[in-house]
């Protein structure tokens, strides 16, 4: 069923983290800590939200930094390693493939959104750098939802603000732990597959998997 | 106010996980893919628990090795290699800090007991190939609590099963996450800090705070 609202998760499905490794390897800590601390991010934010937080992203990202960052031997004090890390994570561009493959959902008439763990400022930043700001209707972020996704409460704010049935959205993420949350929330779940990995089968499969985001517009073509 | 029962988590706060980066190596991996997978493990877990499943440890384990070695060149095929890493993690040792706390703290009369994430398989295998399995009273597992950790239900299901009031027990851990939701559930909780790190301030801070499992008995001395 073609869905008329396509929501895309942000942080890593629409931006390009891999930059990132070079701002750890600049404060003098190496690359690998970057999906670490990513992935520690998550790990994070999910506990609070288990125990019923809703903390903003930015301030478990960098409390992780001060964490993480304190084991490598650094060429700046530890807070402003932390701020040079942040800054890049603010400063992150979009992937080859979002671009051309926003303008082709936005010309098939697609309404669009974004829905991310992190504040809408980072997600507003991004798009308006991409040149794509205004092919989005909405920018939403759990900040006001109450709760992080994968929690029910995240998903069924989107679809409120959104106006429509859970069933008529499909929410896009690189994550599978997002894919999963939307499906259990009744939204349709498109799995962005850049690299050929394996789905955990852990989690319910996606409706659907895309090597891209210009792949996006073959689903109901 | 002196615990009448000190329960410990396992993986990583009685375990040394440092032998898993040399597992990764052996498959093809690098060293640093270890602790981006037991972050990773803990951050699906607990999404898992948001939405309120209740995965074996083991399987999400196993399925993330699965998603994240097939991005590296590797020397078998992929299960092997998962295998080997998995295989792995039911041989780690104890930190050398353990056998020695633990003996005192039996010593001292205090009840002691495990809660893990884990199968109670795994806390069994450590403890005895460590030689101190018959000083800890209970073996408990998140498998029987319904939920993992840091759900409240996880902490009420150790506390019942230690017939105490959650006042009267102490809780161990490496990680904050399982430190704060002690804490919330009512615990006394003693954050073990083997390397110096900062404790993330967006958790609820630990009653104690020790270098070791040997400087648990001086707290109430």
């Amino acid at each position: 069923m073609r869905p008329s609202v396509i929501v895309f998760d942000v942080n890593e499905t629409l931006s390009d983290l891999s930059p990132l490794g070079a701002r750890f390897v600049e404060v003098g800590a190496s690359a690998s800590a970057a999906p670490l601390w990513f992935a520690s991010v998550l790990r994070d934010g999910f506990a609070l939200t288990v125990v019923g937080e809703n903390p903003p992203f930015a301030g478990v990202a960098r409390e992780l930094l001060l964490a993480q960052l304190s084991e490598s031997v650094l060429n700046r004090s530890v807070e402003e390693a932390a701020g040079h890390v942040m800054d890049g994570f603010a400063s992150l561009e979009l992937h080859a493939d979002v671009s051309s493959g926003i303008e082709w959902l936005h010309e098939d008439g697609y309404r669009l959104a974004t829905f991310s763990n992190g504040s809408t400022s980072v997600a507003e930043r991004l798009l308006t750098a991409g040149h794509i700001r205004d092919r989005f209707e909405l920018l939403l972020s759990v900040e006001d939802a109450g709760a992080w996704k994968p929690s029910p409460t995240a998903y069924d704010y989107a679809a409120k603000q959104c106006g429509t049935a859970p069933e008529d959205i499909a929410l896009v993420a690189v994550h599978p732990w997002d894919v999963d949350g939307a499906r259990r929330a009744g939204f349709q779940s498109i799995w962005v597959n850049r690299s050929e990995r394996h789905f955990p089968a852990t989690f319910q499969e996606p409706t659907y998997t895309v090597s891209g985001i210009e792949q996006i517009r073959e689903l109901w073509a």
